[in-house]
């Protein structure tokens, strides 16, 4: 059954039984059942309560049991101690959905009765909302089956929040702001509906036309990154709590350079949801994806009255990443005629103060018929000759008069209440309007990232490397498991990374100095030699990696002084011996890694080396595995790219090899996913373009079992 | 005479006459007069016109000079060619301030008749505001010269704008927003009176406490930061314009590097004015800071009813570099009997949602009491159960009663009409509230910058290093002009630089192979050799440096080389010789240079060398000159920082040679601030604590005269 087809009586029910309905005005039971009366819910309602007739006018029951016909929602509004004897009565009344307000739950540590009631529920198909919620809210049905105060303002956005709070609160602020909602679900502890089946949900509720979420986590992340991307619908998101949590304990680099922050960018990347770091930029970036058209290329004209905003506007575009081009001169030709001769018609479109409405309308015509124009922003400073509600209506009718419907348009009217006015006008045309050209164009890079999504399209493109041993894999895994170690050794590590394909170059162990000079003569000078011991996992901090050694008697020493060197620095390590490998000539240093998210799973990154992981953490992630064109798109997320590229008279790097690479890498950690906890590949020495790269030194942690 | 005694009879007059007062409505010269008398002015008020005897019920002359008594203002409301004849019998009837609202001066390339205009004024000690302009507002005075339709809401904060358009939207909208304005100023083209005559006459007027501006441009870029230092209360102000300009016609790194965004925030940072980014930055910031002390400490306590903005004001405090730290164990206790059990008594506090009032209460007394409190933000979810209103009533009363005024308290409402109730109420007991915690924690983080410039104090301390050849240094560039040129070569730039005290090392320059042998007897091997030429400014692209030369052979041979590869180069190339010097032992490469920037005069630039600077652009600015502790202060500007604290087991490099070096360099840029364009000290090799740096190669370019 498709989540559309098992979610819609729950998410749009005919009928609603409240469980613990109440006639105590200030009860939740109470409020639910009047709420659904005032809210002027079309479906039936049935107060549930052993001990009343009649609740607000309607018929009571004493148990869902006795209600006549079929009942798709019972909302819950009793204690949690009663909602698993309720939830079982509303499975054999197969209720389709139960939408638990109640608290007392997993937010309280109680997992065990959370666990049971979503048991009961799935045991009859039965779906649960929450528990600890505010409860659903619908305009398509006006059903508010919550104990929010009333219905939002309406609009086209569908809300998904998992701070009830923070629901009832923007429930509120939609009447200020003239930014509608077409549902609110409050999903709590998300027992069982998640973000995912929500975006599945409403992807296909022809009432909404962009869904916005607030996620303080997830619980299972890949779903929810294939439920965005499979998605035909905008979907903007906030992530609350981002701050630097203590990775301190991460034994890699990338376990510690893997925040929230960064991870939930990449996943947010993958699933194409565009996201929003203020609740301002939340609603201002849904409300304009609910009403406009994506922006389907960089040419952004703005039209403007004053010349300050124009620069400020400018600013912004700049910042947010979608800057200005002057108009072709044709199309400044035509907007020349709409203004006087001091106007600009440049970009910004400076139509100047004293233009009034029919130099609006004029530019607004010439604007959106020229193919060069992708999006308009529409500036308006208020003026002490002008309305700004009748210059929304002059600015509706002018677009109206295009016919122009593929080009999304913003406003933002800078003034007083007269612009207020003016935003509920084109608030109600389906034209978002702020009260700051930042926030136009904060809006306007919203719809240019959701169109980048749009091209790259909802299939994911990876298909795994038919060349890998996941056998040969596994089997150095059970050998460092066999050995009662959850960290490899660095020929360990290299074992595992060559299984699938990555080029760690020839390297052998040398347990004695003689062995040390027989695999010296078969590698060939110039040599590295580095100790192996599980206990040394960084050999550098203990002096126990010699580079560049190029004779027989430096072997001899640095093997002596190797061993020497390891057990000063850890008298009880376990010294495999040393290391002896080609010594790699030079490239630019380069890391990948991988972490195991207790959110997304096996998750991979990278960066450049040395200096710039260590002090400038450039580095970016994506949720495993991922294609090697995936890769290459990931490679200009860091900001040292432009070295990738070739700086100061260098080539091109190897960068389709790199891209090889991280997608081999991002298949190993996710085949064994069940195994792996932190890997690093560092350094990488990467060389010019066709000249591939090499694994230099390779660290791998298995997870505690 | 003071700022404050020449601009008060301007800024607040007792009398204000309307050059080209009208009776037609619709006219400015009819508004200015009508606003005048509806702003409720209580000083007289002259309209002025020859063929008017009475003007909006109030007796009017025919020329300036027929007005009996004094005159402080006069509006000019004539059309520009008119301005210079009024001007003319303003200044004989010593009219103090002239206010010109007249457009059609050096906006549209009429710089004559402005020039001529302020110097009328200035025979006879009268001040000009304009031309071009909206007017001048005053809440103290009630009196609205200008003809933005109505005096703003009142408040704490003086306006000044060289946006008019700006002006009169931003006066609307203090309505809406309930942030008002004691004073917004037009200064338009800023022919006379500028920001920092602003800045100095408002931080002494006593209904002022918070100056707020908008800037398109500086005239004086150093008087505007002289004027920012010297005041006593806070600025926060906007640069328009901040895309990046073409700079590609520059010589030097530091010119191509040098865009207005970071001049102005040196420049900000250094004028001790807070920055904002956009318009609500800007409003939200100054209303903060009209209200509120400076915020002293990092300890920010959050106050919140709602689990999901708290976390959501945590990230925004990450995000503004205020991160939030957990209150101290005592506090937590005192905080704990302020709230249910399932509260939580860190940072974020959370109240929870059901506390209501008596929550608040309890918890914004105990943390303004509390000593480990610096300063404190409450936040607030709008929920069905408490009233907006009644909550902003009870968190004044809170405050009130600690009687702690030190510690700034701002508030962010989330919700809807109710929340924009309760603003006018905190509004009006001076606590400023917003709707998006992000806010408050934005406003937060300008009240800490404002307390750092506190504490920096208000001196600069720059005091001329006493060992400087400034002679000999203006002999090296006689002699670049006087050949005739405006690049200097490498020895004569190391020349100039050696005059005051940076370390250049010992260079000659060999201009047959013979003298090259000679040359290199006297400094010693490892050598440098690169050609001398003031036509080849980036010498390696032309392959004319070599390095680590060890052998009279190799010296004969590069010199050939070197030679030929210039003439290969550039054939007309003007070829000194090749330069011979010492190679600098290896150190961490660093950037110094400066350009003389339009506004701002000499500007010196700091950052790491090589791809910091080509790739990353990670550079910080400083308008000269300035003394080694601003420089050391300067030095953890950049993101690369911590490698100048050491890394990767290196120690700190020599900071404090790099700041005396930066400091010197930046005396020498300003001292010859007439001469020099640009310059660029790079690469300086800087070693670790204790063993300075070496200036490897410097390039240095003259203004065009």
């Amino acid at each position: 059954m498709s989540t559309k087809t098992e979610l819609d009586p729950v998410f749009n029910p005919k009928s609603i039984a409240v469980i613990g309905a109440s006639r105590k005005p200030g009860t939740i039971g109470n409020k639910v059942v009047e709420n659904l009366i005032e809210g002027g819910y079309k479906g039936k309602i049935y107060p549930v309560n052993p001990g009343a007739d009649e609740i607000l006018g309607l018929k009571a029951y004493g148990t869902i049991n006795d209600v006549p016909g079929d009942v798709d929602v019972a909302v819950f509004c009793v204690p949690a101690k009663f909602v698993l004897d309720s939830a079982r009565q509303c499975a054999q009344k197969r209720v389709k959905g139960m939408v638990v307000i109640s608290s007392g739950f997993s937010e309280t540590g109680n997992r065990k009765d959370e666990e049971e009631l979503v048991a009961i529920a799935k045991a009859v198909g039965s779906r649960v909302i929450g528990p600890n919620i505010v409860g659903i809210l619908s305009n398509s049905t006006k059903a508010n089956a919550s104990f929010a105060p009333c219905l939002p303002y309406p609009g086209k956005t569908a809300f998904i929040t998992q701070s009830g709070a923070l629901l009832i609160a923007l429930d509120m602020a939609t009447f200020v702001r003239k930014m509608g909602f077409s549902a609110m679900i409050s999903n709590g502890n998300m027992a069982d509906v998640d973000f995912a089946d929500a975006i599945e949900y409403y992807d296909e509720d022809p009432d909404t036309s962009c869904i916005t979420l607030y996620i303080e986590g997830l619980k299972d992340g890949r779903r929810f990154i294939q439920a965005g991307r499979k998605a035909s619908k905008p979907i903007v998101a906030i992530k609350s709590g981002v701050s630097a949590r203590g990775a301190a304990a991460a034994a890699s680099h990338t376990g510690s350079l893997a925040g929230a922050t960064k991870i939930y960018e990449a996943a947010f990347r993958q699933a194409h949801v565009v996201p929003a770091h203020t609740i301002d930029e939340l609603l201002n970036r849904s409300q304009a994806m609910s009403m406009q058209p994506p922006l389907t290329g960089d040419n952004i004209l703005v039209v403007t009255n004053g010349g300050g905003i124009g620069v400020l506007a400018t600013d912004s575009a700049e910042r947010y990443n979608v800057p200005l081009s002057a108009a072709p001169s044709d199309l400044q030709d035509a907007l020349r005629k709409c203004m006087p001769d001091f106007g600009s018609a440049k970009n910004p479109v400076d139509i100047t103060g004293g233009a009034g409405l029919e130099g609006y309308k004029g530019a607004i015509a010439a604007a959106l018929k020229h193919p060069w124009v992708n999006g308009l922003v529409v500036l308006y400073c208020e003026t002490a000759v002008t309305s700004p509600p009748d210059i929304a209506k002059g600015v509706i009718e002018a677009i109206k008069a295009t016919n122009v419907t593929d080009k999304p348009i913003v406003a933002a009217f800078v003034g007083g209440e007269r612009c207020d006015q003016a935003r509920s006008v084109l608030s109600d045309a389906g034209i978002p309007m702020f009260d700051d050209p930042d926030k136009a164009m904060s809006v306007m890079s919203g719809l240019r990232q959701y169109a980048r999504f749009l091209d790259e399209g909802r299939e994911d493109d990876f298909k795994p490397h038919k060349d890998v041993d996941t056998k040969a894999a596994r089997e150095v895994v059970a050998e460092v498991r066999k050995a009662g170690r959850t960290s490899f050794t660095e020929p360990e590590a290299k074992r595992l990374f060559a299984a699938y394909g990555l080029p760690v170059g020839r390297c052998f162990v040398a347990k004695t100095e003689d062995e040390a000079v027989r695999l010296a003569g078969e590698i060939g000078f110039p040599l590295v030699m580095k100790i192996v011991s599980p206990q040394i996992l960084h050999k550098s901090d203990a002096c126990c990696v010699k580079i560049n050694i190029n004779s027989v008697e430096e072997v001899r020493e640095n093997f002596k002084t190797i061993m020497a060197n390891a057990k000063k620095f850890k008298p009880d390590a376990d010294l495999h011996g040393v290391l002896m490998q080609e010594m790699a000539p030079k490239g630019t240093e380069v890391i990948c890694g991988s972490i195991n998210d207790p959110q997304f799973g096996p998750t991979i990154m990278f960066g450049l080396g040395g200096i710039f992981v260590e002090v400038l953490k450039d580095v970016t992630f994506r949720v495993t595995p991922i294609s090697p064109h995936q890769a290459m798109e990931m490679l200009p997320g860091i900001k040292a790219f432009p070295i990738l590229q070739g700086v100061r008279g260098e080539k091109r790097r190897d960068q389709e090899a790199l891209a090889d690479v991280i997608s081999r890498l991002s298949q190993l950690v996710y085949d064994l996913g069940d195994e792996i906890a932190e890997s690093d590949a560092n350094p990488i020495l990467l060389y010019e373009q066709g000249k591939g790269l090499k694994v230099v030194d390779a660290r791998v942690i298995l997870k505690k079992k």
